[in-house]
């Protein structure tokens, strides 16, 4: 039987989802409270393997097993196992045909800065720290040369595995809700660091040392030494990961990350 | 020269505001940071002594120093001696007559509860879990019966220290934010636990336990053992200390909590 699963989950203190030898990894705490559960070895398969220091409100995994369980069980049992800072919202049984990653058709990442002179502190490893004034009106306006279909490759890390750098970047919106300024991607999949990779070219152009033209001269450039500086995981959360809705996993990204205190 | 501050912490790893021997307070942090600065030892007065694992976004406080530094670098090199979870946002000379506590008009807190079946991870002691569905309708009814003049005795730990129990609540605000509740009060100033106090007899009342009127009844009680649950200190922050604007002491407390995501 296949299960699919929601997870969210505080990256800052995990070596990124992927399970890795000497590192704690997301991946492997997963893997050992299902385990449990199931009462026999379980592999997951995760939408989106995120790095270090990354969060996740709702990541999507997927995993087989013969073990029947409730989906309560599953949810309340896992929880029980999990670590203080991974937890599992949801899961259900679904067609053999689904996967994780394949049938996605879309990923919704947050990136939240702190901006001014003082670091953070009860947000510290939540936000990212900028204290250069940021104005979002130049970000918003780059923004705008990067939606689209489009070969990313100067927005990608030199190490991505992915076999084509095209993506298609269905939003990037920039707003400033007093202290932070948010900046909102979609895209029917990202390439390695990429997020981080837009994040650091609209900082630079928020922060007045480039025009918003900037953005569109990176892009053609089509050179990751183009692009500027991978802006800190930090402020970085994997919010959601869209299915087509016969696949039946819920959209839980409304509500589930910072309530608006003002 | 007197000189008034203001600061934002994390409490969840301190033992409360108030030096202890053995524990881990936010004064000792904050006294030991400004006596680096100031080459000189310094005491601090502040406006409001936090609980253990409460949290501030605009604690006020102030001190006496004969130390001669500019605006710049009290907040600069304090932060530079502070450990990650404190944060000096503010500092100015004041009149020799302002004082942190007494010159204070009123005092405006914060209590956030993440209200879902599942933990929190990445807002772990930042946020008060509930698992009881809460119908805010409720409690909104039931904030009314509260604000205003009041005998708070019933929402007045044992041992509370102030010598009256009459406290004027000029707001006291429910709001559901997607998986959020937010509660804020606003008084002339607060009786120990009473914010805890007041939002575990609105969180009683939100899960169906009591009706609306009970808040009345607890009130007029004028007893603490009718008054219910203390709730968790983690959700709760210290929003801001309001003076007289002859005072010079600025606001911080507009965005400078959680941002908005949704």
């Amino acid at each position: 039987m296949r299960i699919a699963a929601i997870l969210e989950y505080d990256g800052s203190a995990f070596s990124g989802w992927q399970r890795q030898e000497q590192a704690r990894s997301v991946q492997a705490a997963v893997e050992a409270a299902l385990s449990k559960v199931a009462d026999q070895p379980i592999h997951v398969t995760v939408a989106g393997r995120t790095d270090a220091g990354v969060h996740a409100l709702a990541q999507a995994l997927h995993f087989d097993t013969s073990a029947m369980r409730s989906e309560y069980s599953w949810v309340r049992g896992t929880n029980t196992h999990l670590p203080p800072d991974v937890a599992l919202l949801w899961a259900a049984p679904v067609d053999e045909g689904f996967h994780a990653r394949y049938s996605a058709t879309g990923r919704h990442y947050h990136y939240i800065i702190l901006n001014r002179p003082v670091r953070p502190t009860y947000l510290a490893r939540r936000v990212t720290h900028e204290y250069r004034l940021l104005d979002v009106a130049p970000m918003q306006a780059a923004a705008k040369h990067l939606i689209g279909e489009h070969d990313f490759t100067s927005f990608r890390a030199i190490e991505c595995q992915a076999k084509s750098p095209v993506r298609v970047l269905r939003a990037l919106e920039v707003q400033r809700h007093g202290e932070f300024v948010h900046i909102r991607a979609h895209a029917n999949a990202f390439l390695h660091h990429m997020v981080r990779n837009l994040a650091g070219v609209l900082m630079t152009i928020g922060a007045g040392e480039r025009e918003p033209g900037w953005a569109r001269e990176v892009l053609e450039a089509r050179d990751r030494r183009a692009g500027g500086v991978t802006a800190s995981p930090d402020g970085l959360y994997l919010a959601s990961v869209t299915y087509p809705a016969a696949a039946g996993i819920p959209d839980l990204a409304r509500g589930m990350a910072f309530p608006d205190m003002n």
